[in-house]
């Protein structure tokens, strides 16, 4: 069985995170499946997806290692090839990945009590997004 | 179908990097489907999984790799907050990645000659951790 | 319904990116499902996998942040202990993922219109890649 549903977000880029683990938990639930994976998956070349304890301090930590690494204040080839600003953004996202799969138990998502499914939008501006949350399992 | 199972680990924290492949391989094995993905995660914000040629060049160069872009010699604003000494740990987390599906034909995992599926526990101390495996397919 | 496929390319190595978006589409396609997840996976300890908009600004960018973090041009554990020059391409790899997972629906894949599935060939010479491309759905 697999059920296709969307995630829609309002973002504020500049590597603003959320935290979208109940929404990814609520799909799961109206799936109506009780084991599985869901597998959420970012349409966008632009933001990505991991995990991690969602409070200031790691969100914090981990955005200044994106600045240390890919810092937006350098040329970008991206930049100069298109007139873009989001040159960081593109290798950011290619880096930490699109696609994240959370497996599933009596409905239930199999994080850990300090573990949390975030959304990082590395684009240079607000941003409506619409990820893929899609489940698999009976 | 859908089979649910744990591999349970000691680690020596501090980036101590495990080879985990035969126990995967158990849990497909044992799973009694043929062909399918094996996704096993972390529910740990302080601890991933990728894949590598497990040999301890490898490890060395790869826990230098971490030790350099996010080294434990400097201060993380989680350690500030909550008093701990692991916000590096967190970090390296969320950028490695809590999850990993391989696929598997035949009941046997697809992987490469050289290639092995490993933990890598983040934290700064001894876990036992205790990671999902769970296999979809038929 | 799983399906088990493989798509075979020839690289030049040393970080060549290509885009295999077209195979994994075809590859779904050939399967005759029409919702579900294609599990795209490296067997393989020097090559991985992501996304990204494939144009050759983002390429070049990508390619420059591993030669920043993981430069080929100083010592590695690994070649000291087994005469090799592909350290830094372990390292890489590991870093980046050897799994990629991708929904799709109605028989197509659920990418952004400027978001392609690249291979990242980190090793040091041209090699023939045979690329698993595992379909699970309905």
């Amino acid at each position: 069985m697999v059920k296709t549903h969307y995630i829609e977000v309002k973002t504020k880029g500049n590597a603003d995170i959320l935290d979208i683990t109940s929404q990814v938990s609520g799909v799961v639930q109206r799936s109506g499946l009780k084991s599985g994976i869901v597998t959420i998956f970012c349409s966008s070349s632009t933001s990505a997806l991991t995990t991690i304890e969602y409070e200031s301090g790691c969100i914090s930590d981990l955005r200044r290692l994106f600045d240390e690494i890919l810092t937006p204040d350098r040329p970008y080839a991206h930049n100069a090839r298109w007139g873009d600003g989001n040159g960081h953004s593109h290798s950011r996202a290619a880096l930490l990945g699109s696609s994240l799969s959370v497996p599933f138990s009596k409905a239930s998502l199999m994080l850990g009590t300090w573990q949390q499914i975030i959304l990082v939008d590395f684009d240079t501006h607000p941003r409506h997004r619409k990820v893929v949350a899609q489940v698999i399992g009976e």
